[in-house]
């Protein structure tokens, strides 16, 4: 028995999600379904952050065990041609037992993506937040700095999420402006449900000036999450890589220049 | 009458291209119909270039004359709430009778785009063209040097092209490696049919090392499409933007930092 941990890009708008749902396409099905083929026998995967319905992916981390013997190169090409044209294995490497793609994360790295300009865009639809008005991104990034650290981040915590603490270590939150786009990229030891979303529309609301900077400190003080922003859009938030101890050696970050750039 | 031009940016992939066609979606009918509605009487669009079936726009260019007096905000709000996700007008602007967004057009800038890396990519799966093997991006710079300037360009016109003269002034062609991303930008007074993706073509071929970078100055002089290198493939490439007399005001690049980057 073999564990195998791969890397995964996906456009996760048509798909419920990545858990596997009773009635609605998941990226863990699509992707079970191809390795399966690949292995011929069933393959379950454990990923590092079940990402929400819309949400992309970057640099997705998976792992699952298998008795079926195969090269890299044929996981990696074997599975893609299985795949639809919207999730795509990027890498494929051997990994200890003791390796698992959620427990041995030690930080995950979010990115939300912002086109802030009068235009909707027709190349971005579904894989960017529309803010039409100016947002003042030296607020959002004076707001990002009060939300860093280690804070019990209930305020930003969907209904249903399950975590047992609302406790986390948010290590960055960073505001870039590069032309018409705003970033906002976040990483943490592990994310509460929404969580991304919802410091987007905190932040957000904040680069719209219609809440102060320092709104950031009250919400996250006062731990309710109904008295802070509308979580931010699905459509915006790429999971961008994960972190593992270098020992494993796997790849953490998406590969440089995975996104064309505005030099197109 | 007034005469208004408009900017476009679209992802041509559901489309049988610009041109209106019979049995086939097309972005001129899309557009033409949106419009409409906002006029409340028929608009016929003229544009800059007329992209064909897969091609994308940054900054696609058109003019239509009404008598329907709109604002420009009006005309552009309107009609991206009647157009498809895929298809939006980005700015509107009152022309003078004698402007024409074909014949008074100085230049067109085409973008192509190339994925070069072992893995295909979920997220510009039809929006690049994916190379596995590693493209040589000074050998395909090389190559590009000697086909700018003035020339006969028979050797890189479709078939059905109906241009009267295969003369163009290539004034850029230029090759840009970032990171996993390749590049190829041209400028050119006008473009015969294909052009671009014949360019692009033989650069590949020069890239993947299966002819020399001289190669180019032969075909060129040869004359004779079917001795040079297969069409690119439509998903790569883009209509970058067009270049007007300064006098008419019109925007004439894509707006800075319009595609998202690397630094996602």
């Amino acid at each position: 028995m073999a564990r195998i941990a791969v890397g995964l890009e996906y456009q996760g708008s048509a798909y419920a999600g990545w858990q596997v749902q009773p009635a609605a396409p998941s990226i863990q099905a699509v992707t079970e379904r191809a390795l399966g083929r690949i292995a011929a026998m069933p393959v379950a995967l454990v990923c590092a952050g079940r990402t929400d319905a819309g949400v992309h992916a970057l640099n997705q981390v998976a792992h699952f065990d298998t008795p079926a013997l195969r090269s890299l190169r044929s996981w990696v090409l074997g599975a893609n041609s299985e795949l639809p044209a919207d999730v795509t294995l990027t890498w494929a490497r051997p990994v200890p037992p003791h390796f698992h793609a959620r427990f041995s994360a030690e930080a995950r790295i979010y990115r939300y993506l912002i086109l802030n300009r009068t235009a909707r865009s027709a190349l971005h639809a579904q894989r960017a937040t529309w803010i039409h008005r100016p947002l003042d991104t030296g607020a959002m990034a004076q707001a990002a700095g009060l939300l860093t650290g280690e804070h019990d981040f209930s305020a930003f915590r969907a209904a249903g999420c399950q975590a047992r603490s609302p406790v986390r270590r948010l290590t960055h939150l960073g505001v870039v402006r590069r032309g018409d786009w705003v970033v906002i990229e976040a990483q943490a030891n592990a994310f509460l449900h929404h969580m991304v979303r919802n410091l987007a529309g905190l932040l957000i609301r904040v680069g719209k000036q219609d809440a102060p900077p320092e709104w950031a400190r009250e919400v996250l003080e006062g731990r309710d999450r109904t008295r802070s922003a509308p979580t931010a859009p699905a459509a915006g938030l790429y999971l961008a890589g994960v972190r593992y101890p270098p020992a494993f050696g796997l790849p953490s970050r998406p590969p440089e220049g995975l996104l064309p750039a505005d030099r197109l």
